[in-house]
């Protein structure tokens, strides 16, 4: 599927996903960063991600947040009323991007809904407590 | 709960969640990052973790990850062997911090795994299409 993506978060969060995601998986184009810095306005960070929107030339925009009702989540919902493809996903961690990568790029998935069910999917299966996991080797 | 709560992840997205935590928390004691460069070997990165695991002085420790299978992951298990009182959680997101420093400072949880399973729980929680919640919005 032909899907941008947009991690937008409070402090150096977004961008330290982007490199620490890049590392792991390689450069990937469609794929932006927006790190909000702490003297922000609502105004500059709606304009910030609206340009970032518009370069985005794919089908779908798929924006991932930090904080459901956060300042990041909610400058995409504000903005998110201006465009019918724009979907966006709180709670981001490092697995859900590297699914998001792996899903754009391989699953032979129907729909952009279905793409978002997926992602969060595999983001809740990250999270775990590892020591029940391997409490044999304790 | 005596708890100190250590982030160790790739690149320099611990020390991101950190300060971004920070910032919206205020500064917390007991509270460590670790992230890990790329040129690292397991070795060093398993000596660093026993040092800051040494020194917090805590009760207990929870070690925030961002991958099951990822490097920061694995030496936390080796080092997880020697300590009795260690539990790791993968998968960090911000809201998983901000809910790890709420239940430490502020629950009435009897115990150390009712902690980790709280974290977890909502963690999994922050995780959502928020168009789906704000559909009536759209």
């Amino acid at each position: 599927m032909d899907i941008g993506i947009i991690v937008v978060t409070h402090g150096n969060l977004a961008d330290a996903l982007k490199s620490t995601l890049f590392s792991i998986v390689g450069e990937k184009k469609n794929f932006e960063s927006l790190s909000i810095p702490t003297n922000f306005t609502l105004e500059t960070l709606c304009q910030n991600l609206d340009s970032i929107i518009k370069k985005l030339s794919t089908q779908y925009i798929v924006i991932f947040t930090d904080i459901l009702g956060g300042s990041a989540c909610n400058a995409s919902i504000f903005l998110c009323k201006n465009y019918k493809n724009v979907y966006i996903i709180s709670g981001v961690n490092l697995y859900m991007l590297i699914a998001s990568i792996h899903l754009r790029e391989n699953s032979s998935l129907n729909n952009i809904e279905e793409y978002v069910q997926k992602v969060i999917e595999e983001a809740k299966k990250s999270i775990c407590c590892v020591n029940s996991i391997f409490k044999n080797k304790f």
